[in-house]
């Protein structure tokens, strides 16, 4: 029951899943908060690769709700009404979303690993994940948990606030691995967008050399204009061997792996010095192997996340308030909801050099 | 709402707060479970130092509800319904409880810290403390959030499983402290029920030399058929020099301040080794000062805790049930809900040696 | 030089490496302390896995030095001559051993991760791990550095000590970890000497269920003696599957890893709980494989560890003399010195269920 | 015994102190490099408060030596000799130094907690702090173990590379608290130069708001300029509320208590968020009290530091060569060896707004 709210239509258009590769944009009753919620009428949703894999394969939902369901997880907006209990915000604020809300009751969450949940997916225990698990951002109105919300400086865009799960997701890779950063070599494996925002965040953290691994060059290019030292084209060059090079030998003492590739792990392990750290920040598509006795011998702690926990969303919009990571540079396409099958296949096809494609209802 | 129950009365027993020193056991209306919430029938509830506060200034609370509130927040029972999307607990477990639910949406809760909520006190938004901020356990029966509750080994008894939050809380100072203990010198100031569970917990996880300290000799005593290996009598002797002696003026690794008094923190700094560590695990009575120069000339760490966090309850009852910790001698006295008073008194006047003192609705 | 010796032969017996399976007892020179070492007479030296390895394969060592070279890393013994600043240790000492001295001027030595020492097998710098870059105890003498001695208790005696090494090193997993222990749910994969150890020490830090897989019914027999709860033999029972149901799907909170198998990794990974923790404590053969995806998905994190760093061998010996840990049913064999072909060859095949062998010079 | 020596005098001038306030440029011989030792020839040599409390009262150090003593640890220079085992460091090198040399040897430098040495003074151990155990940097010539050398980047002169030690210490008290600092509120007690460097370094961490304390509105100013969003003069206003209002009654997340006052300590614990952190980096000049009750009961964890340990100079330097961290803004005087009476007159006295006066020899 909402206990604050504004003139807010009855229906609004949204993206609905209808099968594999099928997403429409229909007519669709506006939800209303509960408590602890607001609704959200939404300014801005990016596109995710994991977007994609639901596109293609709506099974992957633990429910999928064809003809129902919204995806939609990297979004912003303007809250629009408030539910039962809500203080924390207030009609008119501007907010940005993370993915993710705990049950708030397993073991997992009440020890504060909310991104872990041990109920991910049962809705009526109170878990969500906005876009996978409940109805997402593509679309004109959305309802968030007030766990899940961050207020939007006033000199951060609606678009740019799209990105924060995207600088989150480094930040919490930081964050588990114990690292200061600060003066500390480091190799970021993939210039996806995570990848990439992940040079500017160890940057803004006082990062010493960093490294980039890829295959694109205009990728690589982006990731030097953002603040990688050393760029290394893994189709040209054994990515280890130029690490222990210009490192002479030593290794660099943190490895982000957000590549997901075949072969990144072993790169990764590979790369730490002895007795560095290494975060597993992407996900694999199958069965990836390493050889354990790398990191075994060099003393390596090996790390793993789920998304953007630890309100690391929070440091980004604070790191982003402060011009110390950059959203603008990922946001190369905008289109409107309507266009959005349009918007996924620039995004699934790289299409003109596409990062982040936008949609704004 | 419940959604599972058994034949519950309408109406129950219960010790209400009328005004300072002034409990009453009077009629009440049974509670209902709403959702993620259990009806506890309580079996046994102990009596434990905040009561006594709370008997003496109802307005220690946040909200006392004189003529309504029941106190009481260190107990077991079994469950006799549930609420909504309750899986968790059935009918007919036996549980015991801590006291702290955090509301699970300030930035404290998400991250885990749930004891230091930032909603303490705001039932509405989802914080509880049994029988301080909501109704607690000198009652037959009693609501908690599933958060709270921990189901009962067999071979542990209603009233031995009271004193899980008493066991919980220096588990959670050792926690907090991050110390591993094994092999370690632990010193323990004062040897009231924390203190003297912490000589248990600490003996449990493989503490080399434990040094108990306190003024009264039959708990010393007792300290020692607990585990500790010295005993100090600060009436006797200086415990920082009783302990330097004994450790070659080395100090111990780990120190838990259990005593609360105005002189036990500065001697927690000097017991500590250089580079050694403190938990302030008692509250104060009044401003309390210490000489801050030695632990920062010793490189000493200084942690608080409050209360039993980090699910250290679950910890307790697993040590408890494996025979390492050991709560039946610390029950020194049973009442019937009706001689609630004489309970209280009981325990605040420390008759016949009183410890624990249970009372069974 | 040394400044306080007692009388003390000029020459000594001790086994010494010629080749691959060629070591031959031969008079040697005792060596001479230099500042900070101390030289000890060895009463009891334990055979490890890894002196297997030497002997197979001696240009395993980073010098071997065949015709001088004097293995054995776990030995114990009395001191006999301090060199010059020695004040930690005196004449007529009992002492066990570490075996890793870091050079203590490396980024890793100077932020105490002595075990991945960056000058590794650099003597002159002032690294060495004792009977392996330079000589160890199967010999009547042998020097150490004060880094790598601890006193033994009166109640252990020499062939106990030579063990603790072996509990050091399940103690600095737990360590490197970050876990408590006390009430969580453990998997030990592996019933080798290391393996068996751990049960205990995980019994001794106060561990709820304890899990325990091998292939040999006698040493998984040991085990259970030892605290496991639940062994599981490989050979006749899916081990994943074992812990899976008895945790009914949760897994449990901390894998040690101490078989190195080829399929035990893959196992270790699988067991942990979402948001446990996994530590290779063991060494491959050669390549090992894992599916990353599962650690990655679960959000498990993994840990490595070198030998038995952070001085977890003084809690070894803490805990041994306590009571709390127990070495002698670890000591199936002793030999004299001359016999150490025979001792070898008894632990290699594992006669008359051997479990450790030790060489009393 | 040096291996590799330039042309090197035997003697030199250096500054000695022959009693209280009585500091002397005399005729020395140049000392020899020990084994893992170098030759420095200084370039520059900072006054820092500890030298005026030597010059006071040199009977503060652990054995002043007087007529022989050279103070000073601030420096930086060439190396011209290098002792036996030296590889890491060449003839040539431009390096700077951290004081700190632990022996390691104790139980605390094993595990790498080297400032906080328990062989402390202990020159015959291999601990020695330069400037205070054993001869500082106010003289031509000096002796250092490589472990306390970090080669300088070519962007940095020898007057900045100074600073090392000043902005090594918020960095490992930062280290030590476990905080991330990227996105968090910060308040940083006290603009001395380890105060203002603070300011620098938690900006350069991608701190939040950073709020600074102090009396001197130049220092304020100054303290703006380096990156402090709001500044509170304690002579007007009471910091804590002023912090208080400012963050709404959250608090900050962390506290650096650089100011060594006598109320700021107690500032620094009523400033922190529930569940925050206070660093006391200062020292104290006697015994210095605060009312403990209030981080205990708003769960506030208490760390202390003894210098920079934890290779916190290595991190400064890598941020000062990236301009990340700026030193020139503090060197407002240079002399030269002789006028070393002066130069610290003028830091004592504050003379010209002085922050760092700078000795070149």
């Amino acid at each position: 029951m909402a206990v604050e709210i504004e003139k807010v239509p009855q229906t609004m258009r949204a993206a609905v899943l209808f099968g594999p590769q099928d997403i429409r944009v229909v007519e669709k009753p506006v939800p209303r908060p509960g408590p602890g919620e607001v609704l959200v009428k939404v300014a801005a949703c990016a596109i995710c690769g994991t977007d994609l894999k639901i596109l293609a394969h709506p099974d992957f939902l633990h429910s999928p709700r064809l003809g129902e369901f919204t995806p939609g997880h990297e979004y912003s907006g303007t809250v629009v009404a408030v539910g039962e209990t809500v203080d924390e915000f207030h009609i008119g604020d501007r907010v940005a979303v993370e993915a993710h809300k705990g049950c708030g009751r397993c073991e997992n969450c009440v020890m504060g690993l909310y991104t872990a949940c041990l109920n991910y997916g049962n809705v009526a225990k109170g878990h969500r994940t906005v876009g996978m698990t409940v109805d997402g951002g593509f679309a004109e109105y959305v309802i968030n948990h007030v766990n899940t919300l961050y207020k939007i400086p006033d000199n951060i865009s609606f678009a740019e606030a799209t990105l924060v799960t995207t600088a989150g997701t480094p930040i919490y890779a930081i964050d588990q691995s114990g690292s200061l950063v600060a003066g500390e070599t480091v190799a970021i494996l993939g210039p996806g967008p995570i990848g990439l925002m992940a040079v500017q965040v160890c940057r803004a953290m006082g990062a010493d050399t960093i490294f980039l691994t890829g295959t694109r060059p205009s990728r690589l290019e982006l990731g030097k204009q953002m603040g990688a030292d050393v760029t290394i084209n893994v189709r040209e060059s054994d990515p280890v061997e130029v690490v222990m090079d210009y490192t002479r030998g030593r290794g660099v003492d943190l490895v982000l792996e957000c590549a997901g590739g075949p072969d990144s792990p072993d790169q990764a392990v590979r790369m730490a010095k002895r007795g560095g750290k290494v975060v597993f920040v992407a996900y694999y598509k199958g069965p990836v192997t390493l050889d354990l006795n790398v990191p075994v011998r060099n003393n390596v702690q090996m790390y793993t996340i789920r998304g953007e926990g630890r309100r690391a969303c929070a440091r980004a919009l604070s790191m982003m308030s402060r011009g110390l990571i950059h959203a603008a540079p990922f946001i190369t396409h905008r289109f409107p909801l309507e266009a959005i099958g349009e918007a996924l296949r620039t995004f699934a096809e790289d299409r003109d050099r596409a990062i982040k494609v936008v949609v704004e209802p």
